[in-house]
């Protein structure tokens, strides 16, 4: 098979129209960067990250948390249904190569947790902000714009994958 | 998006040589009807399965166990890293919407069990004998051989979804 | 800690008399050999499992399906609330010792199936007929009555956890 | 059955002795308040917090997210084998009405999020700083002291099961 990069993308179901904005410019540069786009599969920052990424005809995968297919986006080229609930935020975290958060939601707080733990860089393009003794702990990247995100996240992907 | 049809083949990491057969025909009939296979994404019955699927074009996603892709196999489009073990199975089982069983390991048969706990019919098409109070459970279907098997796959596949 | 042991009692969420009767002397024999009994924490045969183990002073876990506790029966000393559906088949199976099945319903069917694939005894009192190549595979024992099942389940036990 | 109340305690599998000491004396006051203590089941934090819960007499349960007891804690009173590796945080931190957090490693901020999204208050004793246009979410309760994080997880235990 030819090598296949990955990058999820997290954030909340129901979003604002400048979070939509960044996720679908974020999905549209990700296609543009020949990767796969993982996420969970359904509204607000996930519908818009996907979208973006149709746009610029790249792959979408959504791995939603419910055993049917009703609650997915409509522009999952593939979806997983794995009947786990919140649990399947750790396969949205780990899918990806990389990961980038957009918008702050305790689901999302949940992914980078997991992400971070699975040695998963995370990116931070708006959302939590999060530290311990007053730093930013590593592997933990905040970004300002969907060009520097991606740029980050197409770096990061490890070696072993790349 | 263009409806996409999903069918599961589900067997054992290892397999002999007339399983592998089995598998890799079930999997280049499923490819050649336009529907997606999904598997567990290991060896044996599930590597077989998607080199037949690819050997005419088709699409093969595996949903794995770890939080690597290092036991992939190597026919796989798509790898989801679910990071849940044997727990993974439930997916494997639910995001078919038809799912064909190939052998009979004890994973296998988690996997009808939950297959059928989710309303999904199950094709065996080799391995487990199953029933209870003598009769074979509705949702439960044999079959002779691969071509059986994928036209059952494809006549059960649930309306909502077809 | 004193060492505990634990038998999985796995049966369907509802039940008729007899196959209620048959529980209820189960777990009744599991708490009078000192084990913990575990569950899936439903209605039921786990019901009728932990009202007997109860009713002989003994200590129930039921392991549920969902992120709150409503749906558990009033027998359990302890419930643990997964989130994760019917995966939580997987924590039933494997936190048994030896795990006996009482009655034929499909996520019975995937917890023995689980159970196996994690190196447990199945003891079968009532439900699935499971066989390949005409054999029944090692590792699953039919039993024919509430005393047969914890005599084996108890014998069964591991060397390593007993 | 006599009402039960869960708090659960999350935080890393190694840890300083400054941060044992911090947990022991969690453990040791929810046990004094007849709550039970739900935990990781493995070191660390979780064991220390074990390790104080058993010096008054409490009761202890260890979700382990493996298949075997074999990394658990000398100081469970029952252990649950999930068998789902880091997913296994979702019961964990779900399992308790409360939750207390202590010291900043990824699976604890993993369980605070999910703690989080499934409506539990999470009370930060030690570690992570979490915040979001420059506020801490409500639901997220910072403590200075054991006694303050337990008397605050005491306070929090929701109407619906207390």
């Amino acid at each position: 098979m030819p090598e296949v990069k990955y990058i999820s993308v997290i954030g909340a179901g129901r979003c604002d129209e400048a979070t939509a904005r960044l996720a679908q410019e974020t999905g549209r540069l990700i296609a543009g960067a020949g990767a796969v786009l993982v996420c969970g599969g359904m509204g607000g920052v996930m519908e818009a990250a996907c979208r973006g990424a149709k746009s610029a005809g790249g792959t979408t995968v959504g791995i939603l948390p419910s055993l049917d297919a009703s609650g997915g986006n409509s522009w999952l080229d593939l979806r997983i249904l794995s009947g786990i609930g919140h649990a399947r935020n750790l396969a949205v975290a780990a899918t990806g190569d990389t990961v980038i958060a957009i918008g702050g939601e305790f689901g999302t707080l949940s992914e980078i947790g997991l992400a971070l733990k699975c040695g998963r860089t995370v990116i931070i393009l708006a959302g939590w902000e999060i530290s311990r003794d007053g730093e930013i702990p590593v592997g933990l990247l905040p970004a300002s714009t969907p060009e520097e995100a991606v740029r980050l996240a197409l770096k990061r992907l490890p070696a072993a994958d790349s």
